[in-house]
């Protein structure tokens, strides 16, 4: 298998400015998987629900090339719930309702069908979760990348630093960024960050794009200029699904093919936004991602002809 | 004359959690004009000063290229004095002292030399005044452009409204975009704010870069990450002189050209707040700009393969 992620499979309950929704399917590992799949071939997800999770967003899963003999179906329990309400800005939200779950007692199974992962995409979990999936495969993936949030900075730093120094690429927002480093300065902040162990470093900026940090070099990814979020649910998962994806299809993790990856992930992300949960992840084709990768290129290529004004 | 701007001359006290300063030049004017004397070869700046204005600063403007016919010197009076103090994330400052001076009776004087302008650009003042130098030049510039503030949108709405109107180029930042449209989104934003006038609008958003809105195309230029920014006095009115210089220099207004303008900004504004004031600006290079605006390009060039996952 070339691209193993782990991540939540849930129910997701979103209040955004344009609506509200009921129960529907979210969670990181859904997000990833959908997202990736337009790039990866085959991959596997790492997760668990409960028995009222329905089985044709598995079948759903299954169709699109993702291997989920690692979804553990636990009978007599619940799927991971989550309910937000988005403020008007769409930066920010509230959590209503947060009901673990089969989620609070997950312990990762890996079936030998994930064991020689050369991709790994770690979702948003308890960092001692994330590190048990390392140390449970067979052998060591080429390129281990990570998604995290505020909430393990605050409970789980000891942890979290565990699994960072195990990984490649930790792939976070501005403001995390800034907790995790104790810097303002996101290029001092990166500085402190790899230094804990991740090689190459993503700090997502929202509406502002993304940096990232590769050896020496720094790539400035531009956002699409949206006219509005619908909702943001997902949006970073897509992104570390994109990103993971082209990397798993290209087998290439130089800086100039790190760069296209977070173009086509920023391109997956700027899709997930049109609609609630997964729904545009699942209507769109290859030929309106290529679209939208174009729209990037014309919104931050330039040529620079330094003699032009001498 | 190619270009002539118009802007404060002044003096600035500055303090930032790197140091501070006693009285030293500045004024939007002055900035613009030193930013943009690296394109353009010849140009006017229009503004007035005290008789406590140091003549050397004039002379070295002059030694730039810079006509200052249009700089009033008035005797016995005092030169427009600012002091402000930056707080530790240096995105926002607080005014300690604004001593209008001569600045409170500026009647703007528009010398022969020039009268013929093919670039206008209106620094931040009261938009009255920068409406009075448009009406007061004796041809229609090709194109103008104008900077403001929330505060003339505060006090002046209706004044600047009526400026907006006449102009071409409005250059502000997004919380300025936000506040004069009411709108929240950047792309709604920039639709209500280009009928009031401006065809061409660029949103600056600090360290996230800028965006340029130029017919039905947008450009997101990227800022140059930074590991401190030791004092952004004057980085606004540096970005809004190498644009205007290296448009004047070019002579091309074709959205294409307009971007390079827009690296050129960012890279004499990524010099500007090296140091205090206007320092780091009179010790700079061409080979240094042209050595900053390479690194804009590794920055946010990328190739993308659409057919390299198929």
């Amino acid at each position: 298998m070339k691209l193993v992620s782990v991540g939540s499979v849930a129910f997701d309950a979103i209040e955004t400015p344009f609506g509200k929704t009921d129960k529907i399917v979210g969670g990181a590992g859904t997000f990833i998987a959908l997202a990736s799949s337009f790039f990866a071939k085959e991959q596997g997800l790492i997760s668990v629900v409960g028995e009222d999770f329905p089985t044709e967003t598995l079948d759903y899963l299954k169709s699109r090339g993702v291997n989920i003999d690692g979804v553990q179906i636990k009978q007599g329990e619940k799927t991971f719930f989550w309910s937000g309400k988005y403020h008007n800005d769409m930066n920010s939200r509230d959590t209503l309702v947060t009901e673990l779950n089969v989620l609070g007692t997950f312990d990762p199974i890996l079936p030998s069908s994930c064991q020689e992962a050369d991709y790994l995409m770690l979702g948003n979990l308890s960092p001692q979760v994330q590190l048990t999936v390392i140390e449970r495969l067979a052998k060591r993936p080429k390129l281990i990348a990570m998604d995290t949030m505020n909430f393990w900075m605050d409970i789980a730093l000891d942890d979290l630093k565990k699994t960072m120094a195990e990984i490649d690429v930790l792939i976070i927002n501005d403001e995390e960024a800034r907790q995790l480093s104790k810097e303002y300065s996101l290029v001092r902040a990166a500085k402190v960050i790899r230094a804990m162990g991740p090689k190459i470093l993503i700090i997502k900026k929202g509406e502002h794009g993304a940096l990232l940090f590769h050896g020496e070099n720094v790539f400035f990814a531009p956002a699409l200029p949206l006219e509005e979020v619908f909702d943001p649910t997902g949006a970073g998962d897509t992104f570390a699904g994109g990103f993971m994806g082209y990397l798993a299809a290209t087998n290439d993790d130089s800086f100039e093919n790190m760069k296209r990856a977070i173009i086509a992930g920023s391109a997956l992300a700027s899709f997930c936004v049109e609609k609630f949960g997964t729904q545009r992840l699942t209507e769109i084709t290859m030929d309106d991602i290529n679209a939208r990768i174009q729209q990037f290129v014309a919104l931050s290529n330039f040529e620079m002809n330094l003699h032009g004004t001498h």
